[in-house]
């Protein structure tokens, strides 16, 4: 059996390494995936850094992957009984089964606050086996839910990666109405997809509040009527910035997708009255915020929203969506930054910088970075 | 033409003071209502002590209240076009009309937070008129909606009082599923009226944190399984006897109802993940609280959603209810201390000091208290 | 081991057979059952009359059953993680699971259109094993969601079995709000329930169209203001009768639990313009039925909704509801007939018939009917 | 004063009538509005034929228009308060505002179906003045609801006209998720329109099903991704074109458009399991149709949804939407047949006959069809 190469984080804090493992053996239901992209986001960075609880270190990370199915062993087949073939160009959830049996699941239809949920690349360490996308190759254990991305169709997906069924799933929360202005807040990734999905949902205008440059670029190229910098305005600024746009009265929809807590109440602020502000930012702990009951909630009739991850069903329609040339093209407009297996932990600098607006590892590929 | 007493508000953190009045004329399509019961609510101590913007002092305050219809002019017909006669008992929405022609009545279809609504007792002063219950009577003016109180329904409907439309329209936005834990921060009337609402609406168990030990006598007579009181557990106490009621996963549903502003974060803690808070306690401005947007908001895939005032379906569904005496027979169990128009000043002192569970201005009445 | 006797529909149109069989063996993660209670529903009528397709002949009926367990292997935990013991009363969700990994599951998220799910007593023959409830014993397979009845809850969920979770589905789609009048077409046990149940979910009042009249008595044991008998009533009176009751209008919702094809038409004729009707009544094809699309559906403005099974989360509230003695008397209000195992067939009979209201087999026990 | 040309219909089944009248006196609040374009709908055809009740002929017909406001009396404000212009080029909802006072309004919160509403062109009659578009000029009452219309969008939005609102509404009751496919039954005005909405709205795919080839020629224009001729293709022809191109399942949303009885059954068909079927074409009574409530409905866990008319919050977004002339395009892309004021008899029977695409009147202009 040949060797694959594997990007590893040893421990919190500690930088990535890159190392040689040999091909594993495959359990029936199980497949070798040579990974041809693998996404590199703000939840690597975080892992990196330590600041996300009960990782299992040492993990390779990499939780959003295309690649082709090198090795199936048994019968792997699709939502409509459509077995796979070797070869095929697939993604998959990352999220590996949800336990479809606990409270969360069953009573409340919450699954993506199951505890039982296991993430590649994030929850499966290097114990758990190749279960990160950083990666030559990876295991795709049994039961795992893959897609598969036709023509072209893998540079769109991976353009959003993550991002695009976290996109989704804040969009769907926010229920747009047909010419609602939306207010998305953050121009990252999900920021991003958030612009293109809004107004693929029938948003009539959507603005973006965020930073640096490139990125609100980035946002006017997907597809935003008006970009504000957070470098140049001030809370009041953007404000007001907001109104000007908005007779007066606030954007009909806020999707919070910075980060930073205290956005969480500008995001109240800039909504109208009976208005709705979906946060899907908060993934890491960055501190508290603080807002008026009164005025920030009560008063407005406001609803408030937590999007927590995304489930198989954003991940199929966001495949869904990208297979479409025409109606996907806006993610083949934001600027992608490449980076080989040996460059990984440069990847993760520029992102914690902000200096790209995505970055992919590209395992079988040059690093032209 | 009789002469009428009023109990006036004459300026921001003035006493009330009773006066006289000549008994108006009436215009046509309005009509004089001999007020049996008026209402004492927090709102009314705002009124007083200055706490709320824009009331047109000098006010009589009194916004939901009883009475028959004394004198009519014109035809003032129920909404299904039957006259309604004079002798008739009745209530009427304190809220005169909204405007059905403006954005936020007819595109966001958010009645309570049209700018043009008039409330009686609140926003009506005395110089538009006869306009608050504090009084001998009231003209109720054109296009003022009304409903009948049939036999004993008065009784039943006052001791809700406000409360009652206000907790119908928080648990309407609450969404509680049949057999859900609902826990209501908060025991003063609306507390008490949302422990009577969430029961009627499906909730299997009804929790409720509050003060003093009267009110949380009232709420567990009312159907609360168990209360907690503020005094006797902090934050953390009052959370953790959440936790022991819940399987450790908090409430499905959680109703604020409080004033506090910490109040709002901690219905957020105490509330399962993927559960729902509304907050319907935030009538006035008490400051600011601070919260963690991860931890309390995004992770928990948590709806907050603020809930201003009520619109007249809840104020219809509400006398509906209090009409059949077995269903509104928890309204007969809360404590109603009834004050005469002279002692209007002690019943906001008594109310603002939580001296007592409910307090009503019985104009025509004795004043046993 | 010992002999457990099961009783057999041996085929489609064949009468119930008592049969004999050896206590099986089990598998790791299957616990035996001694079968206490168990229905005996219109479904079973259905499958001994052969109107059901894919019945994999002979089976033993019996889907919703109570018991206790009487040898676990290895272990099995409930929805919390705990364990539960040997001894240990319990019911379990017919449905044993869905797939989890299919379209209709995972991007419809409709898991009771599931095409993998397999129902004990309906869809698992005697050659899955002891798998339906009209048996001394049963064999729950690995997986099964099993819940604890309390003491004294398996007679209150059994008086209601399959028909509880059916119209908790049915109300929970109907989306009733406080103080509604709701339509119940249909005196059987699913339309008992859902009396119960939409006046638990904060109806205002229930109205009941059905027969015979030991049913009719049945609701209005169990809370209906008022019935109407079919066999007294055309379809125009019945339509005045719910008028009458309704200031013309017609009901907010109605819910159809009949089985004939003609009462889903008036459903749609009795409900108010812009209300609900939901369809949980047709279980089996009876034929078609005429309807006008102008008059009574688009011009009314109105949903029909179809009601198909119910999951997990239907199931785990209904026995959550009958674990409170309080809440859930009404159910101890239905008449109940008790029949041997040996009285399967007459059983049956008597449910064709409708001579009784709700019948349950109860192998330990005497034949007293 | 100057005279006016109207046209008129004399009474149902009576050719149309061009007649002159002296131009009327104002009240105060109301508008002297010259018109530019009024539709030719199949309501028209309907009311010339006399197959809608109680319509108080002689009548003026035209409901939908765009104009410039010739005259105004007093003060006319937008929704925003800010005051109209003389010159102004404008719409108004053909709905003369809704009571705000009925059981339907206030309390089912169904506007739509309002009884006291009264609509220009339909049910205002000669006797109520100049109250239809088929004029020179018409007079706006007081109260009457307006919308300025920007430049160049008076001919995108009157291309959709009454249906674009109708589409919106049948869309907003949709609940379309992203990447869902759509079906359109009905290939005129509100089938493309509804075409045209389903994708702005995130439908992936929409299919129309109608005839004749100039109007699927439309449908694909306007963004169908496959059309299907009903003279080509017989009911199940049609059920296995639309499962062919739905992995067999049937579409996820269904809005029929049609008129046709029938066709409301087909959609119960055509849309997969739990999906959701809008009905939103049949206007008039065109008599019975028959369905299986076992099979098109119950186990189908469907939703049908009667949608009738729109209300200003679809009227305001189908203009704020033709505001935009990048997302309005495809409206620009339907042919329009023009007729003067004299042809409006060949308009009405040009439509009937399905001769034409989308008819308009033009007062002002040539007749050059």
């Amino acid at each position: 059996m040949s060797r694959l190469r594997v990007a590893v984080m040893p421990g919190p804090g500690a930088p990535v390494e890159l190392r040689e493992v040999p091909e594993p053996a495959l359990e029936t239901g199980s497949a070798l995936l040579r990974v041809e992209l693998s996404e590199v986001c703000g939840t690597d960075v975080a892992l990196r850094d330590g600041r996300l609880a009960g990782v299992p270190y040492p993990i390779i990370p990499g939780h959003v992957s295309a690649g082709r199915l090198e090795k199936i062993r048994g019968t792997m087949t699709d939502l409509d009984g459509t077995p796979f073939r070797e070869g095929d160009l697939i993604t998959f959830l990352d999220v590996h089964r949800t336990c479809n049996s606990c409270w969360y699941c069953l009573v409340a239809k919450a699954a993506t606050r199951c505890p039982r949920r296991k993430v590649y690349g994030i929850t499966y360490g290097l114990a758990d086996g190749l279960a990160g996308g950083w990666a030559d190759a990876l295991v795709l254990k049994p039961g795992t839910l893959c897609l598969r991305l036709g023509g072209g169709a893998s540079g769109r997906f991976m353009a959003g990666g993550c991002s695009l069924p976290t996109a989704l799933h804040a969009v769907e929360r926010a229920e747009i109405a047909v010419g609602d202005t939306v207010l998305v807040l953050g121009s990252g990734p999900v920021g991003l997809s958030a612009v293109i999905v809004s107004l693929m949902r029938g948003a009539g205008t959507v603005l973006c509040i965020g930073a640096p440059a490139a990125r609100l670029e980035a946002a006017r190229a997907v597809g935003a009527a008006g970009t504000c910098d957070i470098a140049e305005h001030d809370a009041g600024g953007r404000l007001a910035w907001v109104q000007e746009r908005t007779s007066g009265r606030g954007a009909d929809v806020t999707i919070e997708a910075t980060g930073a807590p205290e956005a969480v109440v500008q995001a109240m602020r800039c909504t109208r009255d009976a208005g709705r502000v979906v946060v899907a930012g908060q993934y890491a702990d960055h501190g508290d915020a603080s807002f008026n009951p009164h005025a920030d909630l009560n008063r407005k009739h406001l609803e408030v929203r937590g999007c927590w991850g995304s489930d198989f069903s954003h991940f199929a329609r966001a495949v869904g969506i990208t297979a479409d040339p025409e109606r996907s093209r806006p993610w083949s407009r934001i600027p992608i930054a490449r980076y080989g297996l040996d460059r990984a932990g440069q990847a993760l600098d520029d992102v914690a910088a902000r200096r790209v607006v995505k970055a992919l590892i590209v395992p079988g590929g040059d690093s032209p970075a």
